[in-house]
């Protein structure tokens, strides 16, 4: 069965996404009788489209010079172009703006609105606009997922399915670790916030403005998502209490560690509030986990804490993330089974 | 939508997923319009039959006296009864022999050769015939179901689902509390094994005879389900060379200690092998966990590894676990959504 694609973003994780794809024609013809193809791969400054197929190797083979292919349509538009396209899914990677969700946000809605089903790696279009985004789905009989968005291949909101029955109660997690990175160096190297987190930038762990990061926003987003998921929430990001680790001192953290303490950056569902603050965990806890290593932990009625770990970034990873996402939604269609 | 089911096994997990479903049978008519009915309800020397469903209530109030409630009726055996009756599932929830599977094996094929839908908690029949019940499964197009027997409510079998794209490439794991509980205070206490297991009996999380947990065949038989599932294999428990932790001195775990490792019981997956037996492992890393936790790490290709963790044991768990199955039975009969 063809299935036709689009891809909106070709930073990083579009990229690693069409190279996974491409890795993976072969396995989802004999496995599951799938041949997806990419029939447009819109930039900011024009698209590489061709209805009958893009050819990937081709654009591999040219690098950044894809905009001397043949394809290459200069000034195209994703937002004016969607509605000519013959595809069934949006896969939608563009840089975003934290605060307004865009252009990811117009992309999923003009995708939705024509009746393609959207799969975005953008956390800001959740956080902002959960509700509406699903309900324009439903209206439109869609699907959107967005697991990449959440811990990025660990499968943070996909699990929801796994615990229908055994009542989620709360979360304690750790979803950003850049601020993860900079306490476990303070803390185990004793150091200053501002060196950890150069270390941090020139290790590629941490932006050149790593705002976003430190001051927990980032973290919050995540949480937001996970939370409307798990719990069938209409939050939005305004509904978390959001604390950073700048202000954060070595001193504070010798002082929890004579007691048997760490301070970590935790994002945390509990009695119905939404906090993303630095805290204290006993050490050596589930939570206390090291590096920029991503941590979820989900209190449940039946069955206590139940944690799921792994590494939380990375354009391979959520590129591994979309493409699940992808063969998932053939799943609920009937497709494929 | 009214779904009749039986359930063979009345002991503590049996009871514990009759409790729950009492408890969730409201949420579940209002979420999914689903109605769960218990038609009849076999022990060894008998059986509770009401084609019109049985009185929970009724049944939690008289405990363990049930056999002289009106429905009860003597001597029927759920082998040669699941004919008669008009279910849709049923749950199998009966103590096994480890090295028959039975009489869990034998209800399973029965259920499915009468066209019924199967969830169990037992490990048994999946570590013994996994290919041969997927077949006749699929011959009767009937589900097979199993969450339980791996890690319990940790959804250990279910991420399968979530991990299609990130190709899963092996298995590290503890996956049997009572040698894990033993091997930790072995470690944090510095005690012999006998001091520990005994401490463990009285605890309640090691048997009077602890032999399947300590020597390592418990945790091979989830092992072999848990690679089944994952790489869809038909390996059976005697593919797993099994090692037990009765050997281990403390004085192994306190040289063990001197270079920073610990010595756990893992069930391994690499490299087309299978592997219980007590290994060194980094102390903190993620596989070091205290007590009677389970815990699975997953490495994939693209992202690394992805760790669970959880409680693997209880009837509670168990309980949710089988619900759980039974529920996503339902969505992939697309009774719900």
């Amino acid at each position: 069965m063809e299935r036709n694609l689009c891809l909106i973003g070709k930073g990083n994780v579009g990229t690693q996404f069409l190279k996974l794809l491409q890795k993976k024609q072969e396995i989802l013809k004999t496995k599951f009788g799938l041949n997806f193809r990419i029939i447009a791969i819109f930039e900011y400054d024009g698209a590489l489209i061709n209805n009958n197929g893009l050819d990937l190797a081709k654009i591999f083979d040219i690098g950044e010079n894809f905009r001397k292919l043949e394809d290459w349509e200069k000034n195209v538009k994703a937002l004016n172009y969607l509605s000519k396209l013959d595809i069934e899914t949006c896969i939608e990677t563009t840089p975003t703006n934290p605060d307004t969700g865009e252009p990811a946000l117009s992309h999923i809605i003009e995708a939705l609105n024509n009746g393609f089903d959207v799969v975005s790696s953008n956390k800001g279009p959740f956080y902002l606009k959960y509700r509406e985004l699903h309900e324009l789905a439903e209206k439109n009989k869609c699907y959107i997922k967005y697991d990449a968005t959440v811990a990025s291949c660990v499968p943070a909101l996909a699990i929801k399915n796994d615990l229908i029955a055994n009542e989620i109660i709360g979360i304690k997690s750790i979803l950003n670790g850049t601020s993860n990175y900079i306490l476990s160096r303070m803390t185990s190297e004793g150091v200053e916030f501002s060196l950890a987190l150069k270390e941090a930038q020139e290790l590629g762990y941490a932006e050149a403005d790593p705002t976003l990061d430190i001051e927990g926003f980032d973290a919050a987003g995540k949480l937001v998502i996970l939370v409307n998921e798990l719990f069938d929430l209409s939050l939005t990001i305004k509904d978390v209490k959001i604390r950073g680790i700048s202000d954060i001192t070595p001193q504070a953290i010798k002082l929890a560690k004579s007691d048997g303490y760490v301070i970590k950056h935790l994002a945390i569902y509990k009695n119905n509030s939404l906090l993303v603050e630095p805290r204290l965990i006993e050490k050596n806890s589930s939570l206390d986990i090291n590096g920029t290593l991503n941590v979820i932990e989900i209190q449940t009625k039946y069955a206590g804490p139940i944690i799921l770990m792994g590494r939380g970034a990375g354009a391979k990873e959520a590129a591994a993330a979309i493409l699940n996402d992808l063969i998932n939604i053939q799943k609920l269609r009937g497709y494929i089974h």
